[in-house]
């Protein structure tokens, strides 16, 4: 496929009209071609109405077109994977094979969401029938589905540019809901962007949908950004990203005449919690899990494990030791980009700063934007005296907590601001403290993990990628797994409506046979 | 039971520390006994600390406890359902008939909502089972639950002093998803209020539970109200007002360091669309039957229906009359509150202003807060041009719109802001019309009528009571109904966790036959 580095607007190109970019690549720090068109309010602007003019079509596609939208999606990326792998790996640094199976994973997700579709349970259909006896007055027939939101402005993120990226989760589940897409692609992999922007595009075209169903834009500086949140036609956001990036958009879309629902996924520590039994059993198993988990693509992921809470007591050094020979054993890595880069270089003195030791360095940095690895060490009272050691540092470093004993682990674990995951690792003997732990992790959390890291991520029913503030914005929701499509619905009551102007989810017969609730019971009838 | 005036902080009476009220009884203008005592924000943090404690015990109550809470409440409400009907009429000129009803169905909801906490499907439990044997890697045992979000801050509102007050529909489903209420009494029934609270503390107690699971604060100004949005351990928010009001506690939350789900429902005007057919054929029957729901009342009720628009043509004339018949036989009536009272004489102002045109007007204006009913009539192409005329004017006033064509009534209908509810009067030769306006109210509309008006207000598992903004501040949710229970849950995964571990809704036996996703299928297995 050529890059031409236009913006899509519905199924028109648009070459630059507020300046453009070239894609860097993080290892050499040179620049690739082609140049990437920026666009301005404009763009966003007829962007947007060409999505709230799809929306009254998209919202109504039948379930089967929508499922085979998202499947020619799903086919489309496999279909340009080793293209897509090679670019990312040049605008990323990661490595091809990683992101070949970031396309496979959101390939499948499509798919999964393609089931969802068919399987119709995401209407919630509910149906409350008539009671025309009812004393002392009659009831009318009541019934009740979700319909999409309305257009949506995704912002792709910068660490997974295939699978949190412009045909991730987020598209995936605001397609699924119905509700048409406008992508603001990261600038972090501008090539990679417009290569699955094109594939979503003709899929749209081949499936005979609205062009309004999707458009991917790109712009300098924060102003299309600001457009896309500020838009009146924009009724719902999703970012994930970093705290700082995140908030800004939230408190923006707070501030419009009509506020609008913005998810964004932000920041977490992971914090894994070793409980004694665990670390007298396997203290040397756990610290060395721990950290490979915590290096995997450089530490720039979202549930990258970041702080491990020993107990101290029989199995600490060998954890330890474990943890300090894997960190010392790594190279330095291109991290994705300057900005990334750069930063996590000032978090890095900001642990020292806060009095946290260093006792273990990977592989000095070759490249201008590498990450060399590190290992820091505290003791639990100082960990509740700086609040600040629990903040993020996103990168290939990790805090090692000499904890004193429960009482200590329960009051840091009580500090800790929302996460994203938290980690137990634990033995048999260990489950009337853990079962102490874990309300306080339920509060604080939106997965709880026993004997294993969060990552890898599982993309399913049960898969909950979301917490409280500040993991996310809003813990009610998810941006990974199925569930994540309830961010984009809201539900409509249809009373007393006659069989032929009823949707397709609430019509008397079921045509298509999808679960619903009647008088309070659950069936397919 | 005997009033005492006193705020209600768990199991603690704290009389005045920032002043007190007495009630007003709007029909005579004279004040009520007793003195009701107001707090401050050091009340405010008792609650919200005593609410924290409560949590992780009150979300962990099995569901039977739960359940029954609601149960005594609901029982606790039938007991002094005289003496509560009685005290909220002096308080509010409603009458005692109506308020007993409202007491009925307060009672009802709670029930019900004990049947939604029983059946567990509030969990919505989900269950991905372990595939050790899954190539390229083993998937481990991931299942989900919802839970409870935290501490709510309930605001009482005005209208319904009974079933959208202190043990309204926002404490019942608060309650039962397993939060911890502190309710803000509304000053406009502080009677009420106190003997409703009185019954959920007792209730509370009965019930074996942690004192800080209900408190009833109380204050003049906004300094408490703000106190409560403010405090850190405060999780959520709902409010039932004015679009004032509402915001300016939304956007306040928003403004926390960590931000909060607020839910407010603020204004509706609830438009009703009469098509050509069903005007030929029951113009008179139409405008009766509209009038009538406009003033049950006093037209304070957030499902007033307040505008009715109808395409000129054979029946205009037939409902326009019996339009006027109605409003100049109404007697005016006491409205709930000074302030109330005045806003309405400005927002008729507002109309006449707009240019409407007055068509009939009610009796006159005899105690100093009455409300006088009043008919205004405009024509669509000055509706286009003045969208200030589809502003809500609380009060026994409505607005019919004499519209052109069809075009000009789905230019009116794009117009509108987001409502609670719509009508549309049609006949079977109406449908294909009924069709081109239904997807322009679905998207401004969270119920869409058919042949009737959207008042009374059906509680059940498909009623919905929310619509996009103004009508609600997040239309994915709703007020009323069982699924706004919704509110108030947050997803939580547990992955890799032994049996014993597991809460109760996720064990692998299922102890209570609830209804859970299994590897994407319903099952009670």
């Amino acid at each position: 496929m050529t890059l031409n580095g236009n913006l899509l607007i519905g199924a028109q190109e648009v070459g630059a009209t507020a300046g453009s970019m070239k894609a860097l690549n993080p290892a050499t720090n040179l620049e690739i071609e082609p140049s990437f068109a920026f666009g301005d309010i404009a763009e966003v602007d007829r962007a947007a109405r060409l999505a709230d003019d799809a929306f009254d079509s998209y919202n109504n596609t039948s379930l089967e077109v929508r499922a085979a939208l998202l499947e020619r999606i799903a086919d489309g990326l496999d279909a340009i994977t080793p293209e897509l792998a090679q670019r990312a790996s040049l605008e990323t640094g990661l490595p091809v094979a990683q992101l070949e199976g970031e396309a496979a994973k959101t390939a499948t997700q499509l798919r999964q969401f393609a089931t969802v579709v068919r399987q119709g349970r995401f209407r919630q259909a509910t149906i409350d029938p008539a009671q025309p006896a009812r004393q002392p007055r009659p009831r009318m027939d009541h019934r009740m589905q979700k319909i999409a939101l309305g257009p949506i402005a995704i912002f792709g993120a910068s660490n997974f540019p295939i699978s949190y990226s412009v045909a991730g989760g987020d598209t995936a589940s605001a397609l699924a809901a119905g509700c048409p897409v406008i992508l603001k692609a990261h600038n972090g992999h501008p090539g990679t962007s417009e290569l699955m922007g094109r594939v979503i595009r003709q899929a749209v075209k081949d499936s005979g949908l609205h062009e309004g169903v999707f458009s991917l834009v790109r712009g300098g500086g924060n102003a299309i950004g600001e457009a896309l949140v500020d838009h009146p036609l924009i009724k719902g956001v999703t970012f994930t990203g970093s705290e700082g990036g995140g908030m800004a958009l939230f408190r923006r879309a707070q501030l419009r005449p009509d506020p609008i629902p913005v998810f964004t996924e932000m920041t977490s520590v992971n914090p894994t919690f070793v409980l004694p039994a665990a670390l007298f059993a396997r203290g040397r198993e756990i610290g060395d899990g721990f950290t490979e988990r915590m290096l995997v693509t450089a530490g720039q992921a979202c549930l990258k494990p970041a702080i491990l809470l020993a107990i101290d007591g029989i199995g600490y050094s060998e954890l330890k030791q474990a943890m300090i020979a894997r960190v010392e054993a790594m190279q330095s890595r291109t991290m994705l980009t300057p900005g990334i880069s750069t930063a996590y270089r000032k978090n890095v003195d900001r642990q020292l700063g806060a009095g946290a030791e260093r006792i273990a360095a990977g592989g000095k940095p070759l490249g201008p934007w590498d990450g060399q690895s590190f290992l820091f060490e505290i003791d639990g009272s100082r960990m509740l005296d700086e609040p600040s050691l629990s903040e993020e540092v996103f990168g290939p470093a990790a805090l090692l907590v000499r904890v004193k004993d429960v009482e200590q682990m329960i009051a840091i674990a009580r500090q800790f601001r929302g996460q994203l995951s938290a980690t137990m690792q634990i033995d048999r003997a260990d489950h009337a403290l853990a079962a102490r732990l874990l309300p306080v992790l339920e509060r604080r959390t939106g997965r709880i993990v026993i004997n294993a890291f969060a990552h890898p991520q599982e993309v399913s029913y049960a898969s909950i990628h979301g917490g409280p503030f500040p993991a996310t914005s809003d813990g009610r929701f998810t941006s990974v797994g199925m569930s994540s499509i309830e961010r984009f619905l809201r539900p409509v009551c249809y009373q007393g409506f006659p069989d032929e102007l009823l949707p397709e989810a609430l019509k008397h017969d079921n045509p298509r046979g999808i679960w619903r609730l009647t008088d309070g019971e659950l069936s397919k009838a």
